[in-house]
């Protein structure tokens, strides 16, 4: 980004270079398109963007993002709150719901544990999440299967156990619709532990 | 995006997905990430683009987005203001000026013909070049080597004839330090027939 930019351009490329996964090439190609827009169509994005970030309040209770203090999920009276699904992020509850299997509530983390990134225990919904303890039967973990996910799983699991609650695992296995031959060892490996009987 | 998807992400997430190049799911990534920053950060983002929309202003000469009634380049005294560049678009201007190869003065069209979508010649700054020629010694055609950029530098080329002024096309050829095994067939034939004394 040299002198010779127009400096609206800079200025607006700039903007969107803040955003994560848009590099300067990507950052200077929304700019353009913000410039070739109207003054009320920059307005209205803009304008979005903050009533949206204004409306957001976290449920009290699962902690995930909502517009209200308790999340419509957790207030559906249809919803099993002794079944409580930990998630990482509200995209996580979002692919959970998808699917369509789980009428339970859920826990939304908030991150995962990273000692290496400062991110320990105390940054996360933990201890909101042991609160919720005292009138509950199972304790899904559904963090992702990376290193972070396992060992944050790993950690609330020890932490739940005295509780005397059942703490489960979502399954490892092919991913539905893949093809066997492109699984990963380690994938393969867990799918062929975890067969079951047809 | 379903209702178990929170409104403020639906929100912020249909604001972004309004951006060129931004499907649902990196919209859906933009808008978390919108909604974990602080409501000043995103009022700062917000006004941010405001302000670059509301300061830009379109060169009166060269038609080129810039902060002021004249764009910095043809208020340079030094350029050759006998030598015009067309180009498409500002983010070309940027490019040409990179190379560091050119000390004249440009002059942005702002699109290419492009009957099928319906951009004829009215739709572009074509009026405002041909005011300038009056005092021009070269007409450079800087617009892409596609359909629509070789069309509009034909069209062009026409209308600039009658003038008595010498009208260039940017060489084709390799680019710099690409592989000749992977150059096209089109690139490759154009390379041999503007090969040149070594």
């Amino acid at each position: 980004m040299a002198e010779f930019n127009s400096e609206p351009l800079i200025l607006a490329a700039q903007e969107f270079a803040k955003l994560p996964g848009i590099g300067m090439k990507t950052a200077q190609r929304l700019a353009y398109f913000i410039l070739n827009s109207s003054e009320k169509e920059v307005e209205d994005f803009a304008q979005g963007l903050i009533k949206a970030r204004k409306s957001m309040r976290i449920c009290k209770s699962c902690m995930n993002i909502c517009s209200s203090d308790i999340c419509p999920i957790c207030e559906d009276e249809k919803r099993n709150k002794k079944l409580i699904c930990v998630v990482e992020s509200p995209k996580d509850v979002s692919a959970i719901e998808r699917s369509g299997g789980f009428d339970g509530v859920y826990h939304v983390l908030h991150g995962l544990l990273s000692p290496i990134n400062g991110i320990g225990p105390d940054k996360l919904k933990i201890r909101e999440l042991m609160q919720r303890l005292t009138d509950c039967d199972e304790v899904i973990m559904a963090t992702s299967p990376t290193v972070e996910g396992e060992a944050t799983a790993a950690y609330l699991s020890k932490l739940i156990k005295p509780f005397e609650i059942r703490v489960t695992r979502l399954a490892y296995g092919l991913p539905a619709g893949a093809s066997l031959e492109y699984a990963d060892d380690v994938t393969l490996l867990k799918a062929l532990q975890n067969r079951s009987e047809l």
